[in-house]
């Protein structure tokens, strides 16, 4: 990551406050100190994205360099923030990994048609966790460049 | 990568003959058999994805599971080409990711808005490329779900 952006969080979209728990320790196990902004539904999150509500006194030019989006949630769903955040020039360059309990087809497809980066089914126990955490450290962190230093002008 | 689809070819875009047989040797290097169709340049990416010209009697049906695209070519670059996938429903669920020599801010930015699924800097040498292609392979073909399946009907 880049020492610039480096305290940006990531924003993570999961409505489970245990698979979200899950995810905090599986990246304490892996070393990776990633900061992250917990959002629990796409309505939350888009509130975020644009500073609105609860969020409106935080910095306005600060997006996340990376989403970690689940699928199924309450209210808005991971599918219809996808389409939201790939649809407004602001925020479509924002990586957004699905990260969900879900394999099935029609969900990786859709995804991926609506603009997801990249696919991820939620490992089975904290092993694959920490594994998964590893992987995506050392792709999206360090092979692969990010667009964030557009999100901090 | 799932084993119905592992004969289907990834297509690379790529100008470069020297860049294209770095990446063939870096592969072999790392164990990585991943069938490969070098197109060079972007009017002969779409012919290869459209079945037109020399490619007219390919199999209509077998889209590439993945994408590597090269920015810097004669002819269509690497930015037009993608924003033709990416428009276009039939081609838009595929991974692209790029892979070119610029570092440039302006190319990253660019590349994610037309939807670029992730962005690599070509490595400065054989054993970058190496680690770079271990990466893409564990990355993209273990950890992530590909959306192929819908390649072959």
């Amino acid at each position: 990551m880049q020492s610039k952006n480096k305290d940006i969080p990531v924003l993570v979209v999961e409505d489970s406050q245990e698979d979200f728990e899950v995810l905090e320790i599986a990246c304490a196990k892996a070393g990776f100190n990633m900061p992250m902004r917990r959002c629990k539904n796409g309505e939350e999150a888009l509130q975020y994205l644009y500073r609105e509500g609860a969020f409106e006194n935080h910095p306005k030019n600060e997006h996340p360099p990376f989403i970690l989006l689940d699928l199924n949630m309450p209210g808005m769903d991971g599918h219809t923030l996808m389409e939201t955040i790939k649809d407004d020039d602001d925020f479509k360059c924002i990586p957004v990994v699905v990260l969900s309990t879900s394999g099935s087809a029609n969900d990786v497809f859709r995804s991926y048609q609506n603009g997801a980066n990249s696919y991820i089914q939620k490992p089975d126990d904290m092993k694959g966790y920490v594994t998964m955490v590893e992987q995506i450290r050392t792709y999206w962190f360090e092979c692969n460049m990010l667009p964030m230093q557009w999100s901090v002008v």
